[in-house]
């Protein structure tokens, strides 16, 4: 196995993030001018408190170690709770859940451990809302918020969005995909797999920089477009891995490595598996590659994982995928259902991790920069 | 400030309804024939108990200046209740969301005010019913009747739609906004909203007909097609308000001063202004100017509220809006987020208002008139 | 009143199935493959617990009559049970709901009866769900038990789908309408208001083979295409009773009879009605009249049950109805509102029935079989 020095991961991971133009995902032009410039980390602003919730999780450049400890404790705690008791622990708080894009698994996997914990779920989804009605997402957070809203749950098509949201409302707001930028709560989630999986559930719960030393993960597929990829490729060298990404030049243009250290390109899928602890293949979509004028068949040859390849090149790897996956397009019915594939526990691992960060939310105060404007203080008598 | 005689307020209010045309409203003539006709107030069916559960709010016309004050006391009470003794109060009931037009914001308020007080919500909604199987109605107010809703909350592009479902269902009935008719609850949550910043929290929970006298409240825009307008300048003068409607011709015809006494036209947005103590804002939506020949540029030079027209003309006003909010067309960002505005404060005392509703709705016992008729009783065997 | 000898009634109910050509129904080719043989009953398997969870309910035909005694005692039991012991019952256990097609009434009527029950539950539309990135039905239920669902209610296009879903999944899964299939919990909600309004509510809830003996049950429309017909004519006759099946040929084809024995068809209405003890009235869709070149015109006046004809030909009879209903199509306004109609009742019913269909699926413990494959377990590290 490949091995990667582990020094000045952490503040590299934090400090050195050198984003692929996300010129592409800002459909929405309306959002741009509240994204924080790519070249400089959120985390700052955001530990500071200088304006945003500090339960707020917007990307994992905001996270310490000693955050993903605590993160990866309160689900490993909350997962065993009793029902009753759990369901205590946010009882009646409100959560929103805001989808501009739909997503049934992230979507329901919030919805769900929001629930788990006693907590009032409201969804407000692009095809019931105001939205189309040409309200900004700002008002639309800001009347979340005055409805009672304690917490929202963004994704939204457009890279920056979860930024602007927690700046307008100052709540805390949980990124749930933004555009080709981060989905934290999905890196967080194929953490706690490879924890799980390859050292065992107790070392699921507590990590150090060194927890994954010598250990590396290889991403495949449309690397340039996935805000998986990037929210793993930023996570996982915090704790020692080492992340190869694979792909052809138009999916993976060579400025991705940049994205951190220890991230190398590997674009022969062979040699990739070869080196690979850990297998995660991201769906690819037919338009998307037609667009770009790749060949599907020429692409799956290349690129797709199925039971001989894996076999052959990578026989005790793990196979993450987070999904919805395209059976026979990017990865084989054999290798999904197979022995290798953790792909369900994904998404099992999602409720507690999702748990914890509503725990997180909803229980670290706001500092006095995140005060509510909303109160009913009298005003004197218009005396014209 | 202009003062406007009080005497004869409530009456005049509740007798003397003229309303526009609702003809362009009625965009589903299958309910056409149910309406009441415009000029017969619903009220005194309502008060009688002849037919119509008394829990319901289908106009603002139905109520007492009574009725008013147990509402504002109600929501004033369950706001300041702790989480937990608050979710028995209405624990397990069931209310249902009956949405044919989408609305983040009156769904999402009702449906956290219900589960505040512990109800169990269902929502059916234009996009996922059976009315695009051709059900009607009735039929489906019969259905969710039967499956054990106590209470209907409805939104329909139909103006008059609630008292057809009223009549069919006999169960308390929220009107959430009826095509160019009414939105009650949007007219009370304004009321508070003015009594609170005007007057100071302890006069909104007690009011009467003369808590307002001497204030007066302008509303600019489209008033033809507003229901909010509507509502509002029926209940604002039974508490004492003088109601100035402002707007060009085509959005508010002459026969408008007729919804009721005390309102006075004044096409000129200055001098209205000049006479305000609020000011609320309604949304302009371009498709309805194009479709009427109105400019747009020359529509927000005469309509526009912008910062320098505020200080000038009404400094200490309160600004008002239903939302959403359309920022650099009806209203400027500088007035929206500014102090004046009360546009988030309005939401949130739309969620204490609804929880008032739903628990008057489903404390209110039935008239012997209102018995469902679902009882299992046991028919002959057929002896043919 | 035509007799019909009870005996074999049970074995050839649950043996003979001879279903309609489902192909048409077969719109989705995926689920083609996985679909049990029509002629092969599915309850064997489903009884001997070879792979599918016995709180399943897939179809009327793997129910014993044991069964179906049970589910009338538990829904009578639910719902006399006072409301807050009732919500302890199911307390926080995950029902998801899971249409491909939506239904207002069956969604809303399950949706209730699970939050009657105290579960939380997830709606997963097919407007809001990864079925339109092409994720297979098996993947979407693989992913909804790895969010921690423990039952789920599947409505879906094509026949057979649930059989394809509790294999795929292993867990209790309820069949909410499967393509010209079945509808099982609409047949036992139909049954139980038969009961009620024929032989009173204390047989509701114990039966026997000869419960229904001498009753006859017409069933109206297009029997061809309705899941509604086919579960209540495998299902009625385990009771005693007598189907009767009247429509014009291209809805109702010679070799339905074949569905079940005790099972006439008779083309005239009027004779049909003469012998009915209950009519049920299915839904016409114009489009499909059109389709099969039937004369909508001439099949109203054929088949439509207007007052004068009931009156005429079963003045005792009970006219049900499993909605939507268009009035003025296959059934007058005068007769659907009328004393001898028990529309209502059937929907009313219908929250009871699946109360108990839930806490039988929750509570049944699962077989050697079904044991999920989700576990946590550790893999040794990647030693290459």
């Amino acid at each position: 196995m490949a091995k990667s020095k582990p020094s000045g991961r952490k503040t590299v991971a934090r400090n050195a993030i050198a984003a692929p133009s996300t010129a592409r995902a800002l459909r929405s032009a309306s959002v741009a001018s509240a994204r924080p410039d790519a070249k400089q980390p959120a985390s700052p602003a955001a530990k500071s408190g200088a304006s945003l919730h500090p339960g707020s999780l917007l990307s994992v450049t905001q996270l310490t170690l000693q955050d993903v400890n605590q993160i990866l404790a309160l689900a490993a705690d909350l997962e065993i709770q009793p029902v009753q008791p759990r369901a205590q622990r946010l009882l009646k708080r409100r959560v929103s859940l805001l989808f501009y894009e739909s997503s049934t698994r992230t979507r329901t996997s919030f919805e769900l451990a929001a629930k788990s914990l006693g907590a009032d779920t409201v969804l407000v989804s692009a095809l019931s809302s105001s939205i189309e009605k040409g309200e900004s997402l700002k008002d639309t957070g800001l009347t979340l918020r005055a409805l009672g809203a304690e917490c929202i749950i963004l994704r939204h098509p457009s890279s920056g969005a979860p930024y602007l949201l927690a700046q307008a409302t100052q709540l805390p707001i949980l990124n749930a995909g933004d555009g080709i930028h981060e989905h934290p709560s999905q890196a967080l989630l194929d953490l706690r797999t490879i924890l799980t999986r390859r050292l065992g559930a107790k070392h699921a719960r507590s990590v150090t920089a060194q927890t994954l030393a010598g250990m590396t993960v290889t991403i495949v597929g449309d690397i340039f477009h996935s805000r998986v990829a990037r929210s793993n490729a930023l996570l996982l060298p915090m704790l020692g891995a080492r992340v190869v990404f694979c792909g052809p030049e138009p999916l993976l243009p060579e400025a991705a490595a940049a994205i951190g250290p220890g991230i190398t390109i590997e674009r022969n899928l062979d040699r990739a598996l070869a080196q690979s602890d850990v297998v995660m293949m991201l769906r690819i979509q037919k338009e998307r590659l037609a667009g770009l004028k790749l060949d599907l068949e020429e692409y799956t040859t290349r690129y797709q994982l199925d039971a001989a390849r894996l076999a052959t090149h990578a026989p005790k790897a793990l196979v993450l995928h987070p999904g919805p996956i395209i059976r026979g397009m990017e990865i084989t019915s054999e290798v999904a259902d197979g022995a290798q594939s953790a792909i369900e526990e994904q998404v099992h691992h999602g409720v507690a991790i999702r748990m914890a960060l509503l725990a997180r939310a909803l229980e670290t105060p706001a500092t006095s920069a995140n005060k509510t404007k909303i109160t009913a203080k009298p005003v004197k008598k218009n005396t014209k």
